[in-house]
């Protein structure tokens, strides 16, 4: 079975983060999309977004690189559900860190599939209540 | 903060689940919508997801019933990303099953929000590869 067009637009996008491409890594969102920097605190469209990225590669100090590992697509209507293992691999530490993430594209009819919601953290979210 | 409308459809197909009203059920979800029954098992589109929901009663001998517990509704573009503990409850078993469920919710412009893809299983399909 030939790979889902979404996790090519992924590994995409983990190239552009990992070169800190930050202006192509804005064409894969959605213009109102949503990422969730960490547990509680959301940057919502694009502008936000990006600051949100440049902050996280300051943060670490321009080290961060991003692979894919296991994935799960599941397309249903004009949305897909992405269930992804992210690995994060940064200077500090010897092994990369892996979250189960959960990313939501939808098709545009002229811009073909746009990420809605970024969250790397996937249901870890509700250890954060 | 008052609920977001998703909790609230998504609280009201539980209840239909738990009264086994599968036409009822089925306003909730788009037309072409997935649902996730068992890891590797789709169904695709109201006829199937109305026949899944069906033999799953029988399965529990019409004794399930849905409740839910922590959740975040993340809103992106015209798309919710929904990350919630569903609760299942059946005669055979004195604790209920939790699962960390995900699901993807559309805005209609005329029929408002409807669930596209559910997958209770959440990134637990990782496990199943």
């Amino acid at each position: 079975m030939s790979e889902h067009v979404v996790l090519t637009l992924i590994k995409q996008a983990d190239k552009a983060i990992s070169t800190e491409a930050f202006d192509t890594l804005m064409d894969f969102y959605a213009d109102d999309a949503v990422l969730v920097v960490q547990p509680g605190q959301i940057a919502r469209g694009k502008p936000q977004i990006k600051e949100a990225f440049v902050a996280i590669a300051k943060h670490f100090k321009s080290t961060l690189t991003v692979t894919q590992g296991a994935a799960h697509v599941i397309e249903g209507a004009d949305t897909a559900l992405v269930i992804m293992e992210t690995h994060l691999h940064i200077a500090e530490t010897a092994k990369p860190i892996t979250r189960r993430a959960t990313y939501v594209f939808q098709r545009d009819d002229t811009r073909g599939w746009l990420c809605t919601v970024d969250n790397s953290y996937g249901t870890d979210l509700l250890d954060a209540e």
